[in-house]
């Protein structure tokens, strides 16, 4: 099976990484990666020598059959717009954001008899940005949620699966309607995003010296905040809705532990009730481990 | 310099890394390692085949230079009461506690006349636990933060500071009183532990199903969730005042950003907002990184 010509809008990692996958293993009959500016394509060039590279979003699609979105979620629509009457009537658009409900809505209708259309996010990623950090093997064994709607075509959604499944990128394909998306990445990626950042600042605020001190635990727990500010503004406040909601019980839970630490006088009873949770917490997560 | 004698009581994780770290270097000029059990010492015997076990506390403080409480907190008081009459006026005795205020309230009126005594905190560990986990560079280049009082002898602070310091084991010293330090540590590491493991029971309770999709952030975030609950247990309700004390703003602060995230109809000014807090966090990490 081949897939003819391969367009990439956005070579940062997500889009870099699915070139270099692409094009370390000669799949691309044609690979094509489009970016705003040309800044970034003498760093490209250097590991893509055979990739076309262009800021020209029309040349981009024209011979497309897969397109794939990789710009940030807020461009995508102002972007589609622009070539959506450029494609090849049979291409594939696809997209890579992490926000999946307001992507749909806004692309599904653009593309709407003009091409194949089917939302995907590849929950791959690094605390590091941009093609400099874009990796070949990003994808590998990592879970691709497909989220198709009762609009998509069965076409679009059996070729994105097939791409995505392409050893040579490797995913696990997962399919989940848009809004289901949005509700289990807030719970699994964007609140604890969330809570990484705010415990940094946290500690900054309370005792910025007490941060010279921390051990690897911290520097763990912490990591994702150290991603980029732009990107996931963009997601939490695209997914805004979903984020409060997995918070609410969050911040009620953590309520009721302080005030169990607050209040007992009984350091057995309050011990017991520690260890409950965190016995359960480490049950949990060697599931996690066996099964992810 | 020597140490003469050193007893280490409890060869755990932290008890069986700092043997390997004194015996592996031939430092120890006599390394006597006391459990309450023998059932671990074959695994011992067979790493530190030139070490004395024991399971008798008196025989193994009896000659101690240096004694290291390497048992859980609740259970050192127990354990100095029972050894304190043997050991030699001159020898030093530390620990390894993470909750430094109730352990220095509890061991040093015990040892006042009969030994020297400092408080140590090796922040050093594992989510991993036990004598199959301990390793002997585990203190290598961390912080070892000493709680000498106003009752404390120049010294014992002296000689806890050449020990921990020691080409072997290579802790870097910190000095700071103990209601200081639990306040400290309450922070950077009780907070954290405490919310990874409230993290994972929320996800298993909102959303199992979505567990079986968490990407390396999501693991990397929760990773001390794994960490032993007896040990963690004992060590929030033992600093239970300043943990809540360390929750209280974390709390506001999410509700803060929940009520952000729930009322904000301008998604301009909530991503906005999100951007100054995240950007916040990143330069702050940055900084933890270039600092520890």
């Amino acid at each position: 099976m081949s897939f003819g010509t391969i367009a990439i809008l956005g070579p940062g990692l997500i889009g870099g990484s699915l070139a270099l996958a692409l094009a370390e293993r000669g799949l691309a009959g044609k690979l094509v990666i489009w970016a705003r500016k040309e800044d970034s394509f003498p760093a490209i060039r250097e590991k893509l020598p055979q990739a076309t590279l262009t800021t020209d979003i029309i040349e981009a699609v024209r011979t497309a059959d897969i397109v794939v979105l990789c710009v940030p979620i807020e461009t995508m629509k102002g972007l589609v717009e622009k070539f959506a009457d450029a494609l090849k009537p049979t291409a594939l658009v696809t997209d890579v954001g992490s926000v999946k409900e307001s992507v749909d809505r806004e692309i599904a209708p653009l593309l709407a008899g003009k091409a194949l259309w089917v939302g995907s996010h590849p929950m791959a990623g690094s605390e590091q940005a941009g093609f400099a950090a874009a990796r070949a093997n990003l994808f590998r064994g990592a879970f691709v949620i497909l989220t198709p709607t009762n609009q998509t075509q069965k076409q679009a959604e059996q070729r994105a699966e097939e791409f995505w499944s392409l050893p040579e990128i490797g995913g696990r394909i997962v399919k989940i309607p848009p809004q289901n998306h949005d509700i289990k990445v807030a719970q699994i990626s964007h609140l604890p995003h969330l809570l990484a950042a705010v415990l940094v600042n946290h500690v900054q605020h309370a005792d910025s010296e007490a941060l010279q001190l921390v051990g690897g635990g911290f520097r763990d727990t912490t990591r994702i905040a150290s991603g980029s500010p732009e990107l996931w503004a963009e997601i939490l406040s695209a997914n805004a809705r979903a984020v409060a909601h997995a918070l609410n019980p969050f911040i009620e839970e953590l309520k009721t532990l302080k005030n169990n630490l607050e209040n007992s006088t009984d350091k057995v009873v309050l011990k017991q009730r520690l260890l409950e949770k965190l016995k359960e917490a480490q049950e949990v997560r060697s599931k996690i481990l066996k099964d992810t």
